[in-house]
């Protein structure tokens, strides 16, 4: 563990990191809304002292070349919307903004891919390549995310079962490191085995190692027909027990989503809008894409048929006119934030377990919720084993609530390490769940994870505190 | 750059490093054949003192703590079918073999996953999975290679067009550490966001950080069905030039290779077999895979349509019937060894470059062969941009050859530099390119690699003088 004597940012730093950004775009001190020293949950904060927003990729470079001479702490920040405290500066200094370093640069149909810029949000690219007929499969909850934090916690969502996660869909990145040197890690090309990589080191560490300046993306054709299945389970055990089976059926779905009634009728209230049903226990949402209606036929027929005779489901919903997609997929995109208005305050957990553990682990937490008295309430990506687990405050005091979470996180996670999980799917370890990994995967692994800390970033310059020490 | 004194293996450490492994099984000095310095290709030579048959991670675990505190350098070994010496003792010492772990552990179909031994062969994964319907998509040429030196070289094959490289189909991996020490690096799970991603570190590391002693592979279920289209067209530009359209058509190939006649010609001759047809400069061979009859069909005659209709294709050959099938992927399968029969040595290029840059890459290769008067055969997977090219010795002096050979090597890295493409896209860079990687990404990568070395074997113990110094 590194302890760096950090310097805080001085009347003369101010004044020359203004004259490295175009028109000298920053804020300083308390011109910088408290938001700015938070994320999207909240639960980590910080104070910097400046916020500079770039918008070209020499910019960050004369800011990392500065501030790492300086000592100087800085953190990138694209959208604001993790929630594990990745973008939070718990050391003050420097935030480099990258909202809007959004173009996008080029799309290049003979080689598949899209070139864009960090600050591009994810909900911007699919309205650029959709249309062209092209695709980009990750899917993360969170359509206002940029991609450069996408790129930065690795983030997954509802098609990984399918097409992977963001990893799987980045084939270049041009990064500055710590000390400000500019690097292309990766290229325009689909194989590469050429050395140690650099790329994929670089995603999924959370803003630590370097900063992304931008992306090359894979594209795929857009499949151009898709269609779900809703399928009511009379118990959370029987939706449960049927995620295995689906998978084993061999149908292909792109997602498989796992919901139980009472965060249907938190959405229905946040959203004030009607779920298709909302009568039994627990619901399984399958989705099927492909490129004609024979191709999906087969596969959803199929699962539709396994669920009814197999699985013992009440019934099988087919979500295919434009109002039935409009109100589950909306009721499913406000999950996380009807929960978060459910209650006075949250906590989030988001491992992943093998998906024949599921049940055990959904099991698990209602018996958690029984033994501290507290509502945990949660829904996942049932298909690729990553769940979303919200311990709720309700009407705890602080102290009491603290106290609940420490233990309720320390069971929960220690259950994810004894099935063979891990303690992140999707949404990082940032500085919330450091001490987690930490126990979960082990002092060796931490200490190669210092060791490559150390190698990209001596000074510990760049989002210290996060992920490692 | 690293300078480790190591010590040779005295008798001492045979009579112990004897002990370590089940009934002794190993082989001393000149009992080890001559083959065990070398790999397929033969370019790099070393001589191993002892080469030790492991059966159990406990052994290579207790062999690398001897050999970490002996300064004794070691090198894993599976099948010996690397073409840039990864797997060459240049430093002599002790040699891990794997060849005999090669045990299938677990089929788990409920979260599709294939654990195995390391020394389990590519070939033995296919027919132990598709006939229980499932399917594991990375298909390098040489399926005689060991999943562990997939894995370590990040292997490629024809089917990356459509499924990705071997790094893509790695749950997990249980790996032992320079200094003996056991961890597993992903898990059982489809997302993880679990901090630096020391799996993907190791895929692709050509046993230089760790020793690879379990995995856990993806699987996916199988397609059930595939077509293949052999396009002939008149010359190699046109055939060249298809490619990208292809691509551009969006009809989702599995695999798009292209072949001169030449190199079917030397196939035939190899094999002593007919090709269906030689009378074209050039052939690309499409297919394509799906579930059922008719996703296939909307695919494939819209390629045959684009070929015929726009790309000038001279016809358009399926490749339906068994012995057609048979033909033209047993050509497709030997010309590595045809090509390498048809000279008295020769040395190869795995350049990868933008799919659109294939046929400039190709025409330069033409150049060169004129320019140095000498003989380039190649063949590639144009649809992901990976080229195999050879440069044949045939009856140039060893002396002359190796000038040719440097000369050509430095004009070929250079221009995959200059478009855009990186030196290997699936062999690896071993020993034999390591020189053209750092020419090609520069002293700022080379030394984050040389980094990430030291922190994983601060003894340079493994796999010395392999990708970094």
């Amino acid at each position: 563990m590194k302890k760096v004597k950090y310097n805080k940012v001085t009347l003369k730093d101010i004044k020359y990191l203004k004259t490295l950004v175009e028109d000298g775009e920053c804020l300083v001190g308390d011109e910088i809304l408290e938001d700015f020293g938070k994320d999207e949950l909240g639960t980590v904060s910080g104070k910097p002292e400046i916020m500079l927003y770039v918008k070209k990729t020499s910019e960050v470079s004369s800011i990392m070349k500065y501030a790492n001479q300086h000592l100087i702490p800085v953190v990138v920040r694209g959208s604001g919307t993790g929630l594990v405290g990745a973008c939070v500066p718990i050391y003050g200094g420097i935030i480099i903004n990258t909202a809007k370093m959004n173009k996008i640069l080029e799309l290049d149909e003979a080689n598949l891919t899209l070139t864009v810029e960090p600050g591009v949000l994810l909900m911007e690219i699919y309205d650029y390549v959709e249309p062209k007929g092209y695709f980009y499969a990750p899917d993360p909850g969170e359509k206002s995310a940029t991609i450069g934090g996408n790129i930065s916690t690795n983030a997954g969502g509802m098609r990984a079962v399918k097409y992977g996660v963001t990893r799987d869909w980045v084939r270049a990145i041009e990064v500055v490191l710590p000390n400000g040197d500019v690097e292309w890690f990766g290229r325009k090309v689909v194989k590469d085995s050429t050395g140690y990589p650099l790329k994929q080191l670089m995603i999924g560490s959370e803003g630590t190692l370097g900063i992304i300046t931008k992306a090359i993306l894979k594209l795929d054709p857009k499949p151009v027909e898709s269609i779900s299945l809703l399928v009511p389970f009379k118990t959370v055990q029987e939706g449960l027990d049927a995620v295995p089976e689906i998978i084993k059926a061999k149908v292909n779905p792109t997602a498989i989503e796992f919901f139980e009634r009472n965060t249907i009728l938190f959405a229905e209230e946040f959203l004030g809008k009607k779920f298709p049903d909302t009568k039994s226990d627990s619901y399984i949402l399958l989705t099927f894409e492909g490129k004609n209606k024979a191709e999906l036929a087969s596969n959803y027929q199929l699962a539709a048929d396994v669920c009814l005779d197999k699985l013992n489901a009440i019934d099988v919903f087919i979500v295919d006119t434009e109002e039935r997609k409009e109100a589950v997929w909306k009721a499913r995109g406000a999950f996380l934030e009807a929960i978060k208005a459910s209650t006075t305050r949250m906590d989030e957990c988001d491992v992943v377990v093998p998906r024949s553990e599921i049940a055990n682990y959904i099991k698990f937490t209602y018996e958690l919720a029984k033994k501290y008295a507290i509502r945990i309430p949660s829904f996942g990506h049932a298909g690729d084993g990553n769940l979303h687990i919200y311990i709720c405050k309700d009407e705890y005091s602080d102290e009491i609530f603290e106290k609940k979470l420490q233990d309720i996180f320390k069971e929960m996670y220690d259950k994810a390490k004894e099935v063979g999980g891990l303690v992140s799917g999707e949404h990082g370890i940032g500085y919330a769940k450091k001490p987690y990994m930490e126990n979960l995967l082990g002092e060796t692994q931490i200490k190669l994870m210092q060791g490559i800390k150390d190698v990209f970033d001596p000074n510990h310059i760049l989002n210290p505190g996060k992920i490692v020490d």
